[in-house]
């Protein structure tokens, strides 16, 4: 095989790298920590986008476009907001180049076109968003407001990985304006749901839907939502997050409402989002050491046919039979692609398509036609079966779906064997090291000892599950008193 | 009528401002010349979007995304697109913002977190994309390379108007790598085509399609290719542009391939574009002094459904037949809404929807039922007519057809009305000051005399037209021998 890549046993962290690269998924660029995502990359995003987009509107909320840059004494309106990113923020303060008159053919920042006003590249918008909402909201007539937007934020991360953690990253984000908390709050958990629901029907990947601790929220959020997945070495992976804003930003940028009894009063808010980080989750969910296992809703090709052939004879007739079949394929909604270029042999298309995650694979040669048969091979179990042509094409809509749930099944089953409850900090400390994954332990609620566990063990509190169960315990780390268990783990 | 818009009559650029205004398109922001795109003027972008970007799969191309960002190394490397730029460029010089020692809550940029290399905030991508392009292209193998992408560009304009020219815009910028001269430029006018394509068959808008003059090429380009439309006042409007960059960019960043021969040559590269800048053109094309005219091809909304009701029980019967209507016309693909809300009387909802550009009115009360009839309008000509219910949607789905070829003739009408044949300075003059339009007038081909012309007029050359007669003729500026026309005109 020409593309081999790191197995996941020798080294997880170089597998995904080699595979994010060596599938075609992205790049790295020439500007430090950000990414060039490729067309094969771009074609899942659009997949992903499109699903998630029907959801939105399918809730009522339709799309907008606020600028990208965000003045600074607009930045700074929410503290606690502008405390939690102003350390990652790009930061704009020229409008011009010109000439550099020691270096011909080179360009210098002029300083004659400094700004009055420093512009920020938004990291997140809830600082412009709240700004034009005061312009858009009087009445509770004008409430609420449903708006996403699909856009690119920035924000300078130190250390990267492709699509986990890039300095710009693309995204949707959600910021409604409600009437009452009650609303604001119902909407907070209406998205989480959706994430959740993206995420395991669309994405096949389980996730742990929660609220996240005082210290992991959101700077400006009174409480952050959460959907949390579990990768294959063990490590948590934050797949979605929806807060709820409370009138924080409402104060801060002064929107207020009339409301029925002709008072005014704050506007509540909520704000959520995901990013082209659920790619890396997707990836490290389900893959292996041979490449990509796509779940088939969002595969960018569900199936491929390659052809095997000895001359130009059978190549026509395979061709013809091929077509018929991309065809009826295609007629029932099936991304099918015909791969019969005679530059590569078709050993080495099989290795192409399984890198690239395809969900199925048809192979057709001449004997094959004569058979009335063709052979199929599923990427994620990697079984081939020789079925007839007849009623092909049903079959594979079935199997598709049996597949997406085969990969859900996995991923669940994986999960389900590791969410581990502890009772002791020697369990706790032996869990992580040895078996990875959700531990679930009693923690005494306050921030110093998650503090303490963190520096510990690197371990941090990924949610605390909604409808957690309370019960008396005692804290693994300090020992006093608990009321639940919450999520550990180690983390992207 | 709540919503007042200045008329054309009266002051054509502020009709303009009040219309994208008032109907909902977009809205002013905190940031110097960027714009808010509301939901009603990204539905309509996002309508746009979508069938440009099926016409480019289509043609085989794929989407893909690069960094905003570009290192000030690489974007002065092609001399003269960084020249043609550089005076506009948003300049990123740090990383980090900090708390302001003598201004509690106040945020300042970080003087250590200073970038050893400034980025530029994408003006356009050919840089960033041509030193991506060169770690992609070995062999002849790899070629064509035919990428896209959507995303948001800065240009540090000094006058912006909504949409039309603003600092921030989206756009899709398509960058195409080829082995030969001759694919490139099939290539730039393939592109060119799909443009006017899109420009008449779903904006309703006729256009030129023609070659710019050295003077007015992209910045990088060998051939700029163009379409120029032409607004009510008489003003064109460039709609969008497909340049033959030749081998500069490959040159510059030293991209070649190894051909069949086994000889490494500089690829061949192209670039097109379209943008928000399409909303500006569509609503100064079409519309009227009661509010935007929108083609049903791309309207948000297509019918919109008024109930006239007097009490609870006749708003239930007219509630449900308008709810099968609804579901009827949903059958057919076509986007309609239901405006049953009780906080607005008709007449407000009447204008509201004229103001908003929806092709098709539909008004329906207790009476029209018991008649088997309801009341059509159509936007364009302010038509009404009383039709049965019996095939009411088919009749509808017609309708809306007639309407996109009325709005198109109609805009064709005016076109062809004011385009003018002219020859001499005299008639030159006059037809620009009085009647406006595009003025085709010989031109001695030189760059001299269309500054000049430029200079004294306001007028510059929109486009030699494509496939353009040759005639002898004398330059109307110069009286220097011409050999064709070109269409001169004032333009947005």
């Amino acid at each position: 095989m020409s593309k081999e890549i790191t197995s996941r046993a020798v080294d997880y962290s170089q597998w995904y790298n080699d595979l994010v690269l060596k599938a075609g998924l992205a790049d790295y660029s020439a500007v430090r920590g950000c990414m060039v995502i490729k067309p094969y990359g771009y074609a899942l995003w659009e997949n992903m986008r499109d699903v998630l987009d029907k959801m939105f509107k399918d809730t009522g909320h339709v799309n907008a476009y606020f600028p990208i840059f965000i003045p600074k004494s607009l930045f700074e309106a929410e503290e606690k907001n502008a405390e939690g990113f102003a350390k990652e923020c790009a930061v704009v303060t020229h409008y011009r180049l010109k000439a550099d008159p020691n270096n011909k053919g080179k360009l210098i920042v002029d300083p004659e076109a400094k700004l009055e006003e420093e512009l920020v590249v938004r990291p997140t918008s809830e600082a412009i968003i709240w700004n034009t909402y005061k312009t858009w909201i009087q009445s509770y007539r004008d409430l609420p407001i449903l708006v996403n937007q699909w856009a690119n934020v920035v924000r300078w991360e130190m250390r990267t990985r492709l699509f986990l953690r890039t300095a710009e990253f693309l995204w949707q984000e959600g910021h409604t304006a409600h009437a009452t908390k009650e609303e604001a709050v119902e909407e907070t958990t209406r998205m989480l749901d959706i994430y959740a629901e993206f995420a395991e029907n669309y994405m096949a990947m389980p996730v742990m839907k929660g609220v996240k601790t005082a210290n992991e929220r959101f700077a400006g959020a009174e409480d952050t939502y959460c959907i949390e997945a579990l990768m294959q070495d063990g490590k948590a992976l934050q797949a979605g997050t929806s807060h709820f804003l409370g009138q924080n930003f409402a104060k801060a940028f002064d929107v207020t409402y009339v409301n029925k009894e002709n008072k005014p009063e704050y506007v509540w808010a909520t704000s959520w989002g995901v990013s082209t980080r659920l790619i890396g989750a997707l990836v490290m969910a389900h893959s292996d050491d041979d490449g990509l296992v796509l779940p088939p809703k969002l595969a960018p090709i569900q199936v491929v046919i390659v052809p095997i052939y000895k001359g130009e004879e059978s190549k026509t007739l395979i061709d013809d039979k091929a077509t018929t079949i991309v065809t009826n394929l295609k007629q029932k909604g099936i991304r099918v692609k015909y791969d019969n270029a005679d530059n590569a042999r078709p050993g080495w298309k099989f290795a192409e398509y399984e890198m690239k995650g395809v969900p199925l694979r048809i192979a057709i040669g001449a004997r094959d036609i004569e058979n009335n048969v063709v052979e199929l091979a599923r990427r994620d179990t990697k079984e081939k079966t020789t079925v007839s042509l007849d009623g092909l094409e049903e079959g594979i809509q079935q199997l598709l779906e049996e597949i997406q749930l085969a990969i859900f099944n996995k991923a669940n089953q994986y999960r389900a064997e590791h969410i581990t409850e502890v009772n002791s900090w020697d369990e706790f400390t032996k869990t992580l090291d040895e078996k990875g994954g959700f531990v679930s332990a009693h923690w005494d609620g306050t921030s110093e000892t998650e503090e303490q566990i963190k520096t510990q063990t690197k371990a941090t509190i990924r949610c605390i599950p909604l409808h957690n169960k309370q019960e008396a315990g005692v804290c693994v780390m300090s020992g006093n008193p608990s009321k639940e268990r919450v999520l550990f783990a180690r983390a992207y």
